[in-house]
């Protein structure tokens, strides 16, 4: 039971007239077969998204021509534009501190096979989750961060990432705030989960600041890292129920089942090609 | 604050290459700007789904052109098809009984100006709601059905379905049961909103079904009603958590707002040509 | 089918050995047959909370005695207590402004006989729903309030409160904001929808904020109202799922759902002496 | 950040007057500091239903005591009654197959510290998950199971439970039928998690059975297994959107995340003495 092969090809652009027939005339020119489209256009500020998933055989065979007869039609429409294939998982460099929960999410559903992108290695700044990063066959990384060791721990970051080819950092719950330059350098292409449900409780311990202020939900938000803290591109959020009898430890635990299922959910849209940032927003065709 | 005006074009056929190029061909050819499109193919059974909203002002100059070679379009590739215009809302026939939570909840979004569609008429079993039915403005026929009136009381509702020149049929929490040669003459354009989450507890009383079997949600099913009571193609459901403390009276409460929450979100989406029925199922791009 | 009369008792005090047992005792000293009890003890500021429902015929013949017993008992605890019969419900003043759609919702569950207070009337600073409200059997009251005007506004708003003998303003997006003094005088006494789920999106225009933030859910809160704006205790929240092809009159509508859902639940938990105030959090006993 | 240490005193009996205040008398009576607590009483078939948190250092200097004189006080009330303390975590034994997803998300919860049992041994007709079970430190036993091997291998099942002097058994995706005397030796004390939102989509295939059905949400059930498959006391349930799009994988899939947090939960209720089983439903308190 596995997802049938296709090339999910996605773009945005100013919007203007005849941009999804080009687009699709472009393809079945080319022999593809659409299996799932969506296109959504902003009206305010007029950008055009679109995500077409094209069944893998049919395109394969002329793929080059494809390429080359979409290179043109996207300079014509001055668009950005990807086309992945599905059966070439993203490369992805997890990094973790100490909290074990997102990372036993994300390795479960590697080994289920159900993970759309591949887990190339693991970084934390801790030593304690080499174990269990080891027994799944993965390496494992301890670079420690001090203020004294930041700017040599992150080019060390960064060289591993080079060096694994690694096409995605997800930040499963790591307790390190990113330099900007990083940030910068990868915009689009760091995801992390936030213990709180953004803009609400922004900065350090947000489940301390939803118990002070006695709200009856507490949630997760999984963003794409920015310079400005808590404050990239949003793609995925949820919350869930508490009440006057949770103490902080209890909305601590029960945050914890939120952020691994929101980073889950949101890392799935960015390997599956979904989602697109327009600013300070994102398109994500769910 | 209104919606932009557009025409909602909505096609099914079998799936063969080249349909979504040919319809966004089509719709360039003659103007049209596109601001939302979904495609889907089901692969078991291969058949293809597209929704398209486009700018109304860009098509309406050459509409008659676009029909007339849309119809050519749709014959090659074996479409069922509608084009709709969003400012010439449906007519709708509400028929409740004497519940009034699903009537309340509708009456206030069309005065509120958010409904998508236009209630021209409620008919009723009972004379209870007339009151606040006309206090809207609206025309209210109270039909009672006997066991002995009913083909009698049918044939009365069908009529003032024509009178009225009504395109859907909401059953607003409408007690009884419609002749099934009404629900095939009218196939697909009839709306009701289940008390519980098909398939559990189909027929009578499902909150007391639903209170013995100690269930820890409950839910409605919004679906287009067909001879097989219950079995319709879904639209659109919800649950909501009760708990062990709930009495039989206490579900019938929560599931009432369930229900006009279900029936609101699978009216809108029908009224906003979202929803294709395929044989049993629904696809509904929302 | 209607709840069966109860008393509910619901009492604060700090925290210390054996109040629960000196309170059952008392109840059952006095005939009370406990149908329902929740206690709830916070042991950072160790204070002690407990709700009651009581049989009302179980303690009805010897109410007076109870009472005076109980007077007794909650000076040795120190007690914040209130006794409340089901059969006698709350008196409730709404506020509302132009936007009908939780009016709608309360007038619909007020005519199904399930709104467990009493709406003795409706104070308005516009004349627009009057006829809603006067088809409904209600007082309707168009106070206009305006910079120049606004403390003789308030002074009329309280004047009604207290001829209407009501023990409840609750504002049903109502668009004024109230003067610090009536909000302090009626502390605990007046509920508010606000349309976000604060703390997100505090003051004008949260859907706008929401909107420009990207945002994945939107929600709302029902607060008690006192002088710091957005900032009272909390009694109940919710959110709902929009995307990115939501524009911010859909957020408006959408959230709309949310705001009426939200303070009918919260309004309940108040008639139903499920709600203490706790500082700046609540205990809500659902 | 560990909760505070509690006697968790549960108790169901049928209704009469002054329960609750006999029972909180005799806590009192032996120092016990009451933290939390709930009563429930049912009305059709009057029964009463109580839990009671109780610190444990205020109850412990007088244990025995407080024993022998609850001990007659449930003789008098005919009540059914346990005495748990927070800090002997319940002996479980894992059953699983060959998918591992619910396996990973309770590991991940023990290694955490967050789990409030111990798992003493996994059980397993399937080889697969040694590996994963061994290098969290814990026994793993692959008992196959054939229809000829059947009774053998259930007796062994038996026979590990009384050796690991196991108080419950959590079938976590296990894929076989538990023998009928098995069951009701264990009643109350084995829980399975079912891939469907019961009633709903009883017996094999339930993401089949909703994909041909076409319903707009999908669920999981934790519930006490009895002889009647799929028919045991609800603990709890909880559901996920899906839409057109998602194949049957895809609902397999999603349904597998909501098959982890429900059964997650449904066994901290348990665990916690929160469930208390009432015939063919339970008693929840949260």
């Amino acid at each position: 039971m596995t997802a049938p092969r296709q090339f999910r090809l996605t773009l945005a652009c100013p919007d203007r007239l005849g941009i999804a027939a080009a687009v699709a005339q472009c393809i079945v020119d080319h022999g593809g077969w659409v299996q799932e489209a969506h296109n959504h256009a902003e009206t305010d500020d007029p950008h055009f998204f679109m995500r077409v998933a094209i069944e893998h055989a049919s395109l394969a065979p002329r793929l080059d021509d494809f390429q080359r007869a979409f290179e043109a039609l996207a300079a014509r429409f001055a668009m950005r534009w990807s086309l992945a294939d599905s059966a070439r998982p993203k490369r992805i460099v997890l990094m973790v501190s100490k909290q074990a929960h997102c990372l036993y999410d994300l390795l479960g559903r590697m080994q289920a096979g159900e993970l759309p992108g591949q887990i190339v290695a693991v970084i934390s700044n801790h030593p304690d989750l080499r174990g269990l990063v080891e027994w799944h066959g993965l390496p494992f990384h301890h670079v420690p961060v001090t203020p004294d060791t930041k700017p040599a721990a992150f080019a060390e970051v960064e060289r591993l990432h080079a060096a694994y080819g690694a096409e995605l950092i997800v930040l499963a719950r790591y307790m390190q705030v990113l330099p900007p330059a990083l940030c910068a350098r990868q915009a689009g292409r760091i995801l992390n989960i936030h213990h709180s449900f953004l803009p609400s409780f922004v900065g350090a311990r947000p489940y301390h600041q939803a118990h002070a202020r006695g709200v009856k939900l507490i949630g997760a938000t999984c963003h794409y890292v920015t310079a400005d803290l808590d404050e990239g591109p949003i793609v995925e959020q949820d919350v869930i129920r508490i009440d006057h009898a949770d103490r902080i430890e209890d909305l601590v635990r029960t945050g914890q089942d939120v952020e691994k299922a929101v980073l889950a959910r949101g890392l799935r849209f960015h390997l599956e090609d979904r989602v697109i940032v327009h600013g300070h927003r994102t398109v994500v065709f769910r």
